[in-house]
Order: structure tokens, then sequence, then C-alpha cells
């Protein structure tokens, strides 16, 4: 069911999206329309407050979706975001953020994931967001 | 009408968000309930394809109304984002990122903004974002 | 540019839609990218505290983009919502309500219409609502 | 941790939503931060093709939440819906409609829940929703 490995997720990543190492992911487990995905603290994500950035938390939910889909359908570059709605819930605590995202359609055009995102050691979520990808055609 | 002039706004965000300035914004005009704010083309936001990315225009809208709502209410750090609901339309060019914000509601207890943003140069639009702002209750 | 004529697409709705008369809809502009909509004030559609009812104000929206993308591409009974969201600003007044409609894309597979509501004779809006149609493949 | 049981709330939304009565709703189970409501299926909510149409869907969103609040902060008939985002998955059987329903955070201010919906019988959620409510100060 999955088209690709974490190993192979990775290496994608690394190769098409060179800039994505400065968000720390760590994928924790992987399987079919499931992901948990860690971003590492680090002070520049800080906001006032002491508090991790909505953009943070944004990209964390848009790239999680796309490596979900990605696992699925094998590598595509080209998939884009269509839609991102997130709540922010509560104030995240400086730690690392731990996002568990489940796909809740895929289908030949669109897929949409939902990703809940929590401080590490914590059990309240601190956002919530959906994110719809368009799938481009298959060639 | 506005607490805050433009100078003042930017030296607020520059004392309270400093790695605001690698995000190269430029505001054009503000105006009772709207502002247009020019974010600078650089590289380093660029997506596979060219494209800027998914994020960097998140963060624009973000920020957009954020300025907006500090020029109404003046200079409060800890208003926070709580909903964030952004459709990407186009693919923008690598280029300059202009963002028409306004505000589609000030109350006291959340503002409500609307961004719509356009590659320098072309009338179509790229992003439309609705950003809802929780305002901390007043001391 | 536009594919139906007012009566068409009126003529098309009362026939697939024969529940629609109960909005009490009409038409009052419609041109290339931009519908006006006005949906007639009934005590039925009233909440708790003399309201229109949100439910009321989003069938308003999704209907709205609806005849606005029908206007453009022409008769497609089974274009199918995607996403639809909405921000309820004010409280609306026991009146008409006037639906101001633009469409922010229209592409071969997606069209998104952003939709901001009235009430009769107020200034400020009472919601503003984006609305995401799939349109199906062409025969 | 429950301020009302399911009793008392049937006997509240009788009273202040009498129309409520339309949607046929029942509810099957009631816990902290969870509910799960049933919608039962009338032919008047169908759309072309068959299926149920989007206001409806809509409908049971917004009035799931809203029940699920009620049971948490008793019986504020004015709390009132601020956004609504949903995501149209898949087509809707002509059969009832269950709601499963967690309440994402419960603050002083707002509330917000996240809403799944299946049609009885089937694995596949057809929609899936996040609701926030305001909600008045305290007396």
């Amino acid at each position: 069911m999955l088209e690709m490995t974490v190993a192979e997720i990775q290496s994608f990543l690394s190769e098409h999206f060179p800039k994505i190492d400065q968000m720390r992911l760590q994928i924790e487990s992987l399987a079919p329309r499931e992901l948990r995905l860690r971003m590492g603290y680090h002070e520049a994500q800080l906001r006032p407050g002491g508090t991790l950035s909505g953009p943070t938390q944004m990209a964390l939910a848009d790239v999680g979706v796309y490596i979900l889909l990605l696992a699925h359908i094998g590598p595509v570059a080209l998939a884009v975001t269509t839609n991102l709605n997130i709540n922010f819930l509560r104030k995240p605590a400086p730690a690392d953020l731990i996002a568990q995202i489940n796909l809740l359609k895929l289908g030949q055009r669109l897929a949409i994931g939902e990703v809940t995102m929590f401080s590490e050691g914590e059990d309240e979520p601190v956002a919530h967001a959906t994110v719809t990808y368009s799938i481009p055609p298959a060639r």
C-alpha cells in the first residue's frame, strides 16, 4: 500500500527540498494513512512570549501532509497545496513539536490530510490543521 | 482612527520580532482598515518549480493582518492568531509578492482580516487568506 | 465570456434543485467573475436572538458560488463543493441578505469563489466565505 | 465534568430551537469532550445525484459542536459560531449521517470542535469540519 519507505522519502526530500533540513524533521512512524512526525526544537522558531511561531506550525502541517501523500503516491515533486486551514489552540511549549497526521481522503485529483500537533510531553493539542493537495494528472 | 504610524509600526516590529527583517517587508500604504504590504523577492523562499513556497505566503498573510491590527489597536505584542485559512490559487512568479489586506471585523475580542496576494505586475491573485486574531483583554 | 443568461440559470436551478425556491433567491446582477445575489427574508430562517441562522448563511454562500460557476462553465449539475470556510462577523439583521460574490479562480479542475454577505441597508459585512468547487472532467 | 444530561440538552434544544426537530437528531453517546450524533435520513435533504446536500452536512457540524459545548458549559443559548471550515470528502449515501465530534479546545472565550461525518454503515468519512464558537462573557 505504501509506495515509498522512510529512507526513500528522506532522500527525496533532501534532494528536492534541501532547505527542509532546517526544519529538523524526523519521521517517527509511517503506516497506511498515518504518519507521526517530529520537528526538533530550535530557538530560531520562537516568537515573543517564548512560543513557537504560527508560520512554523503551518509549515509543519503543510510538509507533514505532503510526506504522507508522497508515501502513498510515490515521488511526485509537483503536488501542490490548494488549501490549508489551521486552528491555533494553545501556546506551544518551547519544545519539540509532534504532528500526528492522517489521510482523510486520497482521490485521483485531491488528497486531504488532517494534522493534530502536540508539544513534546503534553496531552492537549496546540494546533489542528487540514491540508488539501492537488495531485497532477498522471502522465 | 489609526493608533500607530508606519514608522512606529516598523520600529515596534524590529524590536519585538527581530527576525521579521528577513521577510523584507515594506508597507506601501496604510489607511483605516486597509494595508498594502510588499514582500521583497529572495530566492531562499523558493520551492521546486521555481515558485514561492506556501509557508512564505502563509507567513505574509499572518504578519500582514497583525500589522493592520496593530495600526488600529496600538502596540499589543501578545495578540495571537487563532485561525488562518488560505487558498492557493496560482503559481506565484519569482518576484515580489504584494498583499492587499482589509479588516473584515475589529471587535473587542476578535479581529478578522482578509488578504489577497499578487505577484508584482500580475493581475490575477496567487493566494487568498482570512486570518483571525484574538485580542487580549485590556488591562 | 458567460455561458448562461440569468433566465437560463433560473430555469436550470428550478429544474434540478426544486427546493431552492424556498431560499427566495434573486440574481441582482451578473457579470464576468461577479454576481450579486439577494436572499429574501423569511422568519423561518431565524435562530434565537432574532438573527439569521448560520446554516442559512452557509447555504447562501454555497449556492452563490455555484450559480456564478454555472454562469461561466454552463449547466453542469454535478459540480461539487469540496471546501467551504466561513467567518461569521456580525449578527445579521432580520432582513434580506445580499451576497456579493467574485470568482478568485476558474481552473479546469477547481473553481474558488469569495462571498461577502451584508444585511440589506447595512455597510458592514455579516459574514465572509470562500467556497471551492470541483469541476467534473469534460466528457 | 458535564453540566447537562442528554435529556436536559434535548429539552433545551426543543424549547429554544423548535425547528431543530426537523433535523431528526439523536444523541447516541455523550462523554467529556466527545459526542456521537445521528441525523435521521429524510429525502428532503437530497440534492441531484441522490446525495445529501452540503448545507445539511454543515448544519449537522454546526449543531453538533453546539450540543457538545452546551454539555460542558450549561445552557447558554447565545454562544455563536464564529468560524466553520468543512471539507467534503465523498458522496454521502442516502442514509443516516453519523457525526463523531470531539472538543479540541474549551477556553473561556472560544471553544473549537472537530467533526467527522460518516454515512451509516460506511468506514470512510464523508466530511470533516472544524467549528469555532465564541462564548459570551459570564454575567
